[in-house]
């Protein structure tokens, strides 16, 4: 019911009804503490309905400044904050470096950035979502694992909200991102989407049958984890090996890059300068990156069947040293009609991971 | 509403109104005409609400015996067809070989298997479900594609309802098998759960968020075409290489067998039989097939995050050679708490694939 407010702006009631298929009465209920809680607003400007005949209409629409929610994405080095209205859109944002990994430094990190950010919108501010990647349990609160800050079992929302006096929703980064997609971007009234992320790691989002992939066990979307070369692949961090992580992500490419240029001092864009230079060993590393990216898109594609793929994430500063693998993989690799599903390519800045954050609380608030 | 009824057994409104989420009023407005039509059946032994207060409720079942459903499952062989009641409980069972796998002898022989199987219920039977591999467009009626008949676009469900006079549902063979199982089987309750069939094909159907996955292009659940081996796997008949289907259907190994045992005349029985005699080349071709298949299984689930994953198929015949493997494989390569689902291992007669295109027609009659 708000999604739909939300994401075609002024809208009447029975269009509200007819899309989604509730009876007229049960959209005037619901809709009736929503405008007293001022989360929507009854425009003064009435609209007859298309067909002539009838009552004159009044659009709803979302007060998008009744209420602000801060998103925070915590990386191992650094933490991205927004404050975003109601609808998402981004008002203002922050950078701060980490103090460190422990849930001390990083909990007094998050409300420091909070807190810098949060005193021109300080009365209308009570919810703070918090990303982080790994295995996080939205529920109950917690972070379970989470591989790049070395933490197990952490309950970040209770530690969050006891230091910054906030409602605290968390999930993992990745979740967040396709969340944002799903109530405010490309995956708005789609049946089934994919939101990959390539970068430090390789991460996929998906929303089936209209709602997002939660995982039985809180484990979904890890398309970095589909074993691409079992046999002869580089060991995972995950113990396995041959996963698309080992061979394409950022750690991964670095460490085949300064073994093909046989220099142990290469970091990631010293390799794209060289691949950009012509060197043909790097060039080759992130062409197997590319490959490695296409057949896991493509194995997530054959077994779940989204609508559309969008492929974001930092990573894509390299994208034209690999697309064209991960399209020609991508291709061979889809099985009959799902070669037809759009693989669509978009820069991510880090903002938008927050902005994620920030979507998981709003929709904690309508939906939770 | 029907699947409470069908799957909880007798069962008061007010539970029905708890269990789907209906008002009471809602569950009385559904029932009615169902109870009208002859499906449903108040019983008049009344039960109290185990509250104690309340008015006396009269339970409601299924009246299993008010219609029946034929079920043919078209294999490139032979047809296996059943007589399901609304419960989908097997009345009666026959198999005929196939005359030719050309589009006419197909529908001869579906008609002719309808017409050896129905005398008896005739005039309760109304609707068939016909079940092929390959990828079938249910609400077209269509089968796309079929490699194993050689069929393209085949308007399976007009043709056989032209030659038995009947309703006519065609889906997806191990979709139907899914349904079945999500209808009248494991998956009853499940928000999501994966049925995968090891044999000719590595097929998978999914459910997730309490549906069924169709695919966004009529493609899903290939699981056999993960490429495990990309880089130095066998190639498939999908012009890729390295899928789990490559090393582990039946024809794979078959064929990888007989290298092994250097004798082009082996067939499936044969190479079992040799494994099982302690053939180590040929017990080789298995534990790889097992490898492929649990990381297959691996991939899907760190994907999809299902509750649990029933493994079927008239592959398992020869588990005991590589059900280790499997489970191993699939320990290695599941991604954190997704090692925690279970595999669930069950024989599959022919039959029950009979049995799912016939819960098929029974689903396109409920929920169309
Ligand atoms: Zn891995
Ligand atoms: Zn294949």
């Amino acid at each position: 019911m708000f999604t739909t407010v939300l994401t075609r702006g002024p809208v009447v009631r029975p269009e509200i009804a007819r899309i989604t298929g509730l009876s007229s009465a049960a959209v005037t209920k619901a809709v009736k503490p929503m405008i007293e809680a001022g989360y929507l607003a009854e425009l003064t400007q009435s609209v007859r309905a298309a067909e002539g005949a009838g009552r004159p209409a009044y659009p709803l629409a979302i007060r998008a400044d009744r209420e602000f929610f801060v998103g925070v994405k915590v990386t191992a080095d650094e933490l991205i904050g927004v404050i975003t209205d109601l609808r998402a859109e981004v008002r203002a944002a922050s950078r701060m470096p980490v103090s460190g990994r422990s849930v001390e430094q990083v909990v007094a990190d998050v409300a420091a950035l909070v807190a810098e950010l949060t005193p021109q919108f300080a009365d209308r501010i009570h919810h703070v979502g918090v990303s982080v990647s790994g295995d996080v349990d939205r529920p109950g609160g917690l972070v379970r694992y989470s591989p790049f800050l070395g933490w197990r079992d952490v309950a970040l929302a209770e530690l969050v909200g006891a230091a910054t006096g906030l409602e605290v929703t968390v999930e993992n980064d990745v979740k967040a991102l396709t969340v944002a997609e799903q109530w405010f971007g490309e995956g708005v009234g789609a049946d089934s989407f994919a939101l990959a992320t390539v970068g430090v790691g390789i991460g996929c989002g998906l929303v089936v049958n209209g709602r997002l992939v939660p995982g039985g066990y809180g484990v979904a979307g890890e398309i970095g984890h589909i074993p691409v070369a079992a046999g002869d692949g580089p060991t995972c961090h995950c113990g396995s090996r041959g996963c698309v992580e080992a061979i394409a992500s950022e750690e991964a490419i670095v460490a085949r890059a300064r073994e093909a240029a046989g220099d142990p001092g290469l970091d990631m864009a010293g390799a794209i300068l060289r691949a950009h230079d012509g060197d043909a060993a790097v060039r080759a590393v992130f062409a197997e990156a590319g490959q490695a990216i296409g057949l896991g898109l493509a194995a997530m594609v054959n077994l779940v069947g989204p609508e559309r793929v969008v492929v974001s994430g930092e990573g894509l500063a390299a994208y034209d040293l690999f697309e064209e693998q991960i399209r020609a993989a991508f291709s061979r690799q889809a099985f009959g009609a799902a070669e037809r599903c759009p693989l669509v390519v978009r820069p991510l800045p880090w903002e938008e991971w927050a902005r994620g954050a920030a979507a998981v609380s709003i929709q904690s608030l309508f939906a939770p």
